[in-house]
């Protein structure tokens, strides 16, 4: 899907589609939370970085962190940007509520946990990285630890994967979550991909020529195949 | 939990708790939805009728609909009292976009499905039965089809569980799914029981003297004890 049909489709689901962003971000984030638990359960250790941008994409990684709390992790949010929207602080409030700790030195964090949830940048990146990222998306370039992006890995073009050259050309993070549906980054993408969000009336989906893929039982999250395309299983 | 402490805590949840009325809704709709695919897998029958009040319950209701609609399930829903908010319009929005129908006939609808969730009337409930609710509650109170009753089954005191007499007094539905916390009415209960709405923190449910059930893996149900307990596993 390409990034106008992807900004599209977000916009027609909270039109049309009479989702309201709480809603949205909820169940976005809880399938974040789901993947992470697929690819590292909590006996691959409990602690977990969540690394949160200013936007949406950063909403998204609030509302993972919120369920990985309860599903028995003990994560950590590195959010610098706080986003002034009220809806943004009280997804803070819920994750201070359930004594979730929010750091300011990444570096510090990053070498002391288990996984890394990458909520940086999504589709909506313009390209620039503003301050203070170009350090977390360096860390997170050299890192050991495994890393799960939430819809692209930050600073990625969402139509021509990594940067040619500087800071995220040589990103390649483990797990890549795409929410609601792939976008063109992903035929760069070699890692565990799976798609969440599982709201897409198939009306809406057709529109867009998007397939919804095969959801297995309750599960808000489907992996598939690197290239996009729904594993038959 | 006393009906004035559940209560409380509700409003609690969105204040102090800073969640909005959609992120609850949504889960609470959720975890009826997940402990539906528990009792009643889509294997023993796709069709799900979902009984709506005019309330939060009603809107609980809507949500678990459009659910059960992406597990695979065929839910219809009777929903004879719409309510005016715009959440609820937007609810039902959403499964009108699931091509979900709504119908008109309960008895009729009744006939004809596999499952029934009762989302009539919930902890909000003063104890009057109004038009054209009586019916509704005689035919749950009748059929042989399993129902499951979300956070109360209707037509049942809070307090004091099933009417002494008259519509509801002989109403004893399959499977319960208490919301957030297991209400007074659950001593009467003799079905399965499940808790839902994994939400709270613990800093908040130690105010009202609740304990937060054990869940499993990411699941949003936990299945307890008819009297209300955690089931040790």
């Amino acid at each position: 899907m390409a990034l106008k049909a992807a900004a599209a489709l977000d916009v027609e689901l909270m039109s049309t589609g009479a989702f309201s962003i709480d809603q949205l971000m909820e169940l976005a984030g809880l399938s974040v939370s789901q993947a992470v638990y697929r690819v590292h359960p909590p006996s691959a250790g409990r602690r977990i970085l969540v690394a949160c941008g200013p936007g949406n994409n950063g909403g998204d990684g609030l509302v993972a962190a919120r369920h990985l709390s309860q599903y028995g992790y003990e994560p950590t949010v590195y959010y610098p940007k706080h986003n002034k929207n009220e809806l943004y602080q009280r997804l803070s409030k819920q994750l201070e509520d359930l004594n979730v700790p929010f750091v300011n030195d990444f570096s510090k964090a990053l070498a002391d946990t288990d996984h890394v949830v990458d909520a940086v940048f999504g589709f909506s990146f313009s390209g620039e990285i503003r301050e203070p990222f170009p350090a977390v998306i360096k860390a997170l370039e050299e890192t050991e630890i495994p890393v799960t992006s939430v819809d692209a890995p930050s600073s990625w073009s969402i139509e021509g994967g990594p940067p040619m050259s500087g800071v995220g050309s040589n990103f390649h993070p483990a797990v890549l979550v795409s929410l609601t549906a792939p976008k063109p980054l992903v035929k760069h993408f070699k890692g565990r991909h799976f798609i969440g969000g599982r709201f897409v009336a198939p009306s809406i989906a057709a529109k867009y020529d998007f397939e919804v893929p095969r959801y297995e039982g309750v599960d808000q999250v489907v992996e598939v195949m690197p290239g996009g395309k729904a594993l038959v299983r």
